[in-house]
């Protein structure tokens, strides 16, 4: 407050006429904002070197003008009322400045959910089957005490890390220790961290084929050059990996649930790929995202849990088992590659806020992160059951696969069927579906549709998929009279 | 826990040895760690689709041996006793892998604070202070529903945005809207997005000289050129700012306390390096860290709130009013760049964590913060005092700078006093400070001492500053002797 006041002592205007002036044009020009308490008259007397008589009076004038109101117990207020003049922000360079005049490489933006329409978009999970009470639990041990006054080691609280690497163990079957583990602000940032400690312009880096566009721009942002290495019903193609000088420095593979296809790697496939990758001295990225929901399907071994010669980083989050809002992964790399990724960190964004490692250890070593998983696989496959029963009675005319794992489909549609009119007409009827496209670097070999459930309800899932079946049936009508 | 277990159903064993050698192995290898709590039979038994007799048969052969235990009313746990093999770690590449064999460019390291020593370390504020109720309150909001399960916006929630904005307002004269303002992990994560977002490898940046070292090695890893400007007992000198084809790209730079030197840049170099960012349309970074923390001075106008041409990102934090544990800080940015940050942030790190967020929102809009910032002027002016007063005695030797604002000082030695032994006898005596010369980019130009005080209690100040007060006199002596 006492910034806004210069107060001059000369006799030109009296202290009060003063004050109420210099706190009129603070409150017309935005700086004190509609609703923002005043300090108490005896602290602002004190700092300002006055009266607080003088105070008194000038706020009276100030509430009586409509400026201000007063509170019966609790203060003096901007008043919320005032004309909506337009707010002052900041302003703009003219023109586009220099300092913008490179090109940005790459840049996302994802549109928020459609509010009116059943949003079949991928990877979205959904928090509410957790009960309140054990969000709350969680939390607990990060309000009994104030949080460190210092920044804390960069790769994570051991507590985390170490119980990250049991759950890992138990769950995913990688034999490693909390050294071995990093925590970070999501699967996006684990990646962004590989990428800049690894990449340098020019290097190569294999991408599947249909594959995550995410990655994709991540890797395209270093000025990585993208191998795309094609994908059939059991995943990555291993023997379509180049080999010797022109193998891809690093190669970016989702093993679990193959994104978008959604196959599962075999084992015979996993064991050959880290044969490769030891053989031509790549790294492997294994992106482990929805290994926690299976469906009727074996658990199979993480290739971080098969590799024995150091040449896998293996990526987690718990953006799918709990939520995306929680900015919060892990990543496992072998030892020199570690070091300098805790580096880049150092340097750039730091760790985890503390008190949401405090809450993830929580969840992690009171069981109920696995409770909550076991609860979530029963969730998820009731709207995955849901899913493929509406969409049976369409099943000549479009596939349903991928349904093993995770928390979406892939729907492939026969291929004298077009997609895009497809989407645009469930679109058109208030349903969001994906075309398999976008998830391509070259020509898409395959014409189909992709459906997350994870965050509908139920009840939206069928009506969704209802709508689509419909649009399907009618697309494939369409087509035959256009034949006749 | 059914992920370890592959029982067999041909005759060669049976089902209960199979389930006890297959759990032992798990244990013995560390995929299952001590302390694991293990399903329970009745879960276990549906899991692998066996009967719960050969469970609790497999469970009571294991206790016996030692390898599980049973805890009354809680169930059944891989024991702590286990003898301690090596735990099974990951395995690292032989030699530097060929995705490792470009050199890194910049990483940081920090060591951790010396723990028996009194550590006068920059940047470290207390917290202790804070009530813990205040604490818990802040929490509350966060706690009172399950967190949303989309990322939200990337820029951050709204309401914390306009309570940024207001708090910019109020307490720095910066007149900006919520839409102006974005949430970041802190200032170091602001400062690596505006690089990413604006450097090309060779463009240039001026840094004051002596300067933040972190600040340096951010723009280095982008393969930023560096262009040291003097600073003088008033902070940056203006007029040695290069113009026109040579003027820099961006200008990092530090007026509310110059980092390391302490100065606060008069109101009229403020206007005239607005007018140089104009003329020769360059970036001014305003970082305004420790801006909460004057003593005996009055509040000088931020850079963001004078600028009206658009030249300006400002950079604030909550690191140094509350603790840089939370990962959380904020950028005010013109237009054309806001969006390209955003971009940027979408495809990296995204969002600050929700319920870190909501906590911010509270402190902010509940007056709590702003309460805590006058508490910690107290705290921290007594301080300060402490450590003015103690190195009075030795005034003639070591001029003390830069106390009118922030949380560290810097006393500058006179030129025939050898910093360097100062500072090892200091040490030797457990007490650690920090030589000028390390922020320097090229030959210093004066010879001190920086002494971090936020972070230590009263009597480690005082304590401190007396042994450095005895260690100077002691080192002039030395040199008299030395002399004669």
């Amino acid at each position: 407050m006492s910034f806004f006041i210069r107060l001059d002592r000369t006799p030109d205007a009296t202290l009060h006429d003063q004050l109420v002036e210099q706190t009129r044009q603070a409150i017309l020009t935005r700086r004190l904002s509609a609703g923002t308490r005043l300090p108490a008259s005896r602290t602002l007397a004190a700092e300002l070197g006055i009266s607080r008589n003088v105070i008194v009076a000038a706020f009276d004038e100030l509430i009586s003008e409509g400026y201000l109101e007063g509170r019966v117990g609790s203060g003096t207020y901007v008043t919320n009322d005032l004309p909506s003049a337009p707010g002052r922000t900041l302003a703009a360079p003219v023109g586009m400045p220099r300092w913008l005049r490179h090109e940005q490489r790459i840049a996302a933006t994802t549109p928020p959910l459609a509010r009116d329409a059943i949003d079949f978009r991928l990877g979205t999970p959904t928090i509410t089957p957790l009960p309140l009470d054990v969000w709350r639990r969680a939390w607990r041990d990060a309000l009994d005490v104030l949080p460190p006054t210092q920044y804390g080691p960069v790769a994570g609280d051991p507590d985390l890390r170490a119980a990250i690497a049991g759950y890992l163990g138990r769950a995913r079957g990688i034999a490693c220790g909390a050294d071995d583990v990093i925590v970070t602000a999501g699967a996006a940032q684990a990646l962004d961290l590989i990428a800049r400690a690894t990449l340098a312009p020019g290097d190569t880096v294999g991408m599947e084929e249909p594959g995550y566009p995410e990655a994709r721009n991540l890797f395209l942002a270093q000025q990585a050059h993208l191998l795309p290495v094609p994908v059939d019903d059991d995943g990555l193609r291993v023997d379509c990996l180049l080999t010797g000088p022109t193998a891809p420095l690093l190669l970016y593979v989702t093993p679990s649930h193959q994104y978008p296809l959604g196959a599962r790697l075999p084992v015979a496939r996993r064991m050959a790929l880290l044969a490769w990758a030891a053989a031509n001295d790549s790294l492997i990225i294994e992106d482990d995202y929805d290994s926690e929901f299976r469906f009727d399907a074996p658990p199979l071994p993480a290739l971080a849990g098969l590799d024995e010669t150091g040449h896998v980083a293996y990526i987690g989050t718990f953006s799918k088992v709990l939520t995306p809002s929680l900015r919060a992964g892990y990543l496992v790399a072998p030892q020199p590659l570690r070091a300098r990724i805790v580096g880049l960190m150092q340097l750039t964004a730091r760790l985890t806020p503390w008190p949401v490692q405090r809450a993830l250890t929580h969840f992690l070593v009171s069981g109920d992160l696995e409770r909550h998983i076991r609860r979530m696989r029963r969730h998820y496959a009731a709207k995955r059951a849901a899913l493929h029963d509406a969409l049976a009675p369409v099943a000549p005319l479009a596939r349903l696969q991928g349904l093993e794992a995770g928390l979406h489909a892939y729907l492939e549609l026969r291929p004298d069927l077009d997609a895009a009119t497809i989407i645009a007409r469930a679109a058109a009827r208030g349903v969001i579906v994906y075309p398999l496209g976008d998830y391509y670097i070259g020509a898409p070999d395959r014409c189909g549709i992709l459906l997350g459930y994870g965050g509908l309800t139920c009840d939206d899932v069928v009506r969704g998929t209802c709508i689509l079946a419909d649009v399907i049936t009618e697309a494939y009508a369409t087509r035959l009279f256009g034949d006749l």
